[in-house]
């Protein structure tokens, strides 16, 4: 809705200039800018973008990595009513050309350094959209017209049940889908996030993880809420990620277990004190000893089940941290119940699919029609069960997905991939346990007739068409692969024989590094 | 709005009986409800309702004291999109005959036990609207219709955005109305509530004020969500009070100085640990150095700017305790501007009259056309004043205003009531100090020419019209009132003349002895 009873990102950030004149809303390099300061960027950012042609409704791209910019033009499309739609800026030019055409951005803001060669090659020669380097520094570049903007736009009236960003998740399809998710979805989510955290104004979260992932964005929008400060890296590096836990008194971040160890030895190192961090009471490993004697204690392992199309967490296992079910409770802000394919409950015990209701429900897919659930509930095409204490376990996805580290992987994506290639006549990929990752990909081949694999020129021609993290690290060779009756490839026969396993759920792996 | 992305009250009812399978909801005398238990009460409710002809948009009255029925109405009334009326069961039959005059109620809830006899003078021989006791045990009685009735009611498709509850307010005209509270108003402030006192599935709540303040609902209902337990008193009485605290291990609880005393020397007699409770941590008082010791601490005194018209607080110093405005930073669901009497934004440090942005705005008083500020944002009609730290201090009502104890007494009802008496020729109200109540209520009467005033016959012909709370408790005679260039009564000269002060704002009153 819009007016007086809407509440718009726009309207927070707003807000947060009026009751946080003095606190530290995001650090970022040299950069440190307090909520007003803050409001004051975002303001003339959205009058720049206004300038360029952006109005309510439309799209702007940001290939990137994690900057105080992006937050600037996510809030300044908020004020716009506009749509921010932060890509992958590890994928290459020909799927950073196929983000580009789904999105038809209005403007494309893109970084030089690192992903300049990808921007470069995506954009071709085509006119279209402006695009607007955040690291030029000339008179063209982000900063120079944003400094140029007037901070004076007019208040413009959006609407609360309207998307404010477009995040891509390519789950159950392999091809990424652009979820639309609203200022009423990101407000409940930071609402719920800030009970389940127990977050105040005098928290610092560190955003080591990127921002095109929701993880890392639904924690950081809930400390932006709340009045607590974000600290921003571009990306996750050891030895600076424990130089800013001490400087900036950081008591949250998502660190991935290889990092882990990287900040222990800076920390021994530098003499780097990690005693404001809270971190999970995770299991034992060689470093984990000193990491836990380094920080603080969350009160557990932080879980839930979620996912992209429900604004992040739906479950939050820190709201019944005793309960049976891993993933907790229905968050504050949603409904969940566990449905049998007829659309009826099933009872506790028993798996079910996993279904939401409530303002964390996406707004749908860009550029597809409304799903016929618009009335009823979201199916999640997960699955689900209700322990008798009311609390929720994650069984699996309905469709195949390999989770490597906060990654997901979708299988018939590599597997598209890999057959292309003459050699290839079929191929099943799977995930498999990972000590470092979770899951790694593997690959299990079947040659075309009189074809010989070379494995290592095959993962090159994979890695040549879609993002390396997805290129298989291990691959199988066989005579013929399993099939089923219909002649299908049977994944379960394949899983069994080769090795996989070691899937978690995308809530619980996301979660369980929460902070 | 409706379907997919809606988030009502009886999607909570409904949720709350899914995540809290095996905790207690409800704890009324003998009664002791399971989530799931009270859901099928509220549900077979639903159904008594439906049957009687209440359907979306229709009003229940409630004339009754706390009572498990009440909440089971409320959610009843939420399922089917209707809007439940809770009445101050201390009003005369005249003030109640207004009341329900205004409300136009499908059917009317009442209790015999106290207010029977009221009850029948307001409903006078009057066919209309049906009219049930929920203490009446025949089979024409409330717990014989609800239990007669099905809990299988079909699922209805509410607007979350619709009014679920006309709590009368008599601000600013001295003239009862009612505010339409939302199912998404209740649910923002519910989430607020959770975060500023930092509430979690175990705790448990003592309603001892009643549910047709916004006070205590909003706090009980905030428990409620979250899982926690609420345990309903009729009224407040300091041996039961005592007794409860003990047996159901209260965290919080709203209780009135005068009733502290009681509950420390019935936790005396009878060996009742109070432990569990938190409290605030008060001023010193005779009783208050043994209550202290009894109970456990609050972080601070709990404060907030609100009124009926937001649902409760709209800001919250548990959020910023250490600012310099004593009713803290905008609650993270509500935007709030000091604004001159053009609109625009009066500097911080300087007096502002309060206006309220965002879902906890009322959808407006029942039977009145929506105000001009739809648009735009809710006047309070207070002031206020933010601090450079961006927290605010609330300055007093912009209407005259008595607070004694927890009720609302405005002058111009109290006055409109005594200039009615033949021997009145003018009257002006105030508010005095009084040590037990915050204030108390003193008129300044102008006899009518040759008339002598009697002043205990003038309190009782007063105490026939409004609620004993609101009668005078002194009477000053004088010859004439002093009046301003218009002839006016000058309010402020009477004031400074006769004693008047002590006055509070209505969060900070309300919300001082918040739990």
């Amino acid at each position: 809705m819009r007016g007086l009873h809407a509440l718009t990102l726009g309207d927070l950030l707003d807000e947060n200039a009026r009751r946080f004149p003095q606190r530290t809303a995001v650090v970022c390099g040299e950069e440190r800018l307090t909520f007003p300061a803050f409001h004051q960027r975002a303001r003339r950012c959205a009058t720049m973008l206004s300038d360029l042609g952006v109005a309510e409704g439309d799209r702007v791209a940001w290939f990137a990595q994690n900057c105080h910019r992006y937050l600037e033009t996510f809030f300044a499309c908020a004020l716009l009513g506009a749509v921010a739609v932060p890509l992958n800026w590890r994928v290459t030019a020909a799927e950073l050309e196929g983000l580009l055409d789904s999105t038809a951005p209005r403007l494309v803001l893109y970084q030089r350094r690192e992903v300049g060669d990808v921007a470069d090659a995506a954009r071709g020669e085509g006119g279209g959209s402006p695009w607007i380097a955040i690291d030029d520094p000339s008179s063209g570049g982000y900063d120079a017209r944003r400094d140029a903007a007037t901070s004076g736009l007019p208040q413009l009236d959006v609407d609360d049940d309207a998307p404010v960003l477009q995040m891509y998740t390519a789950a159950f399809t392999g091809r990424p889908r652009g979820a639309l998710l609203t200022h009423r979805g990101l407000v409940a989510q930071n609402l719920a996030q800030i009970i389940a955290l127990g977050l105040g104004a005098g928290d610092a979260y560190l955003c080591s993880g990127p921002f095109f992932h929701i993880a890392t964005f639904m924690t950081a929008s809930a400390h932006f809420h709340i009045g607590a400060k974000n600290v921003l890296l571009p990306r996750a590096d050891g030895a600076e990620i424990a130089r800013l836990i001490d400087a900036e008194r950081i008591t949250g971040a998502l660190i991935m277990p290889p990092t882990i160890t990287d900040v222990v030895a800076a920390a021994k190192a530098h003499g780097y004190r990690l005693a404001s961090l809270r971190v999970p009471p995770t299991p034992e490993r060689p470093d984990n000893r000193e990491w836990l004697e380094m920080t603080s204690r969350l009160p557990g392992i932080p879980a839930g089940y979620g996912q992209t199309e429900v604004h992040g967490l739906a479950t939050l296992n820190l709201l019944a941290l005793d309960g049976m079910g891993a993933q907790g409770v229905a968050s504050p802000v949603a409904l969940v119940r566990l449905l049998d394919p007829d659309g009826d409950d099933v009872p506790p015990g028993e798996v079910g699919e996993i279904a939401v209701k409530g303002p964390l429900v996406m707004a749908g897919y860009a550029g597809e029609p409304s799903p016929p659930e618009q009335t009823g509930w979201r199916r999640c095409n997960d699955l689900g069960r209700r322990e008798e204490d009311g609390t929720i376990t994650f069984i699996g996805p309905r469709t195949e997905l390999i989770k490597t580290g906060a990654e997901n992987v979708y299988p018939i994506e590599v597997e598209n991939a890999l057959r292309a290639h003459p050699s290839v006549h079929d191929v099943c990929v799977i995930g498999v346990p990972d000590a470092t990752w979770g899951q790694s990909v593997k690959a299990v081949v079947e040659p075309a007739e009189g074809a010989t694999i070379d494995v290592d020129e095959l993962i090159a021609f994979c890695r040549e068409r879609i993002a390396s993290y997805k290129k298989p690290r291990q691959v199988d060779v066989v005579a013929a692969l399993p099939r089923t009756a219909t002649g299908a490839v049977d994944r379960e026969v394949v899983r069994d024989r080769r090795g996989g396993g070691g899937a978690v759920g995308l809530g619980t792996a996301t979660a369980t590094q929460h902070r």
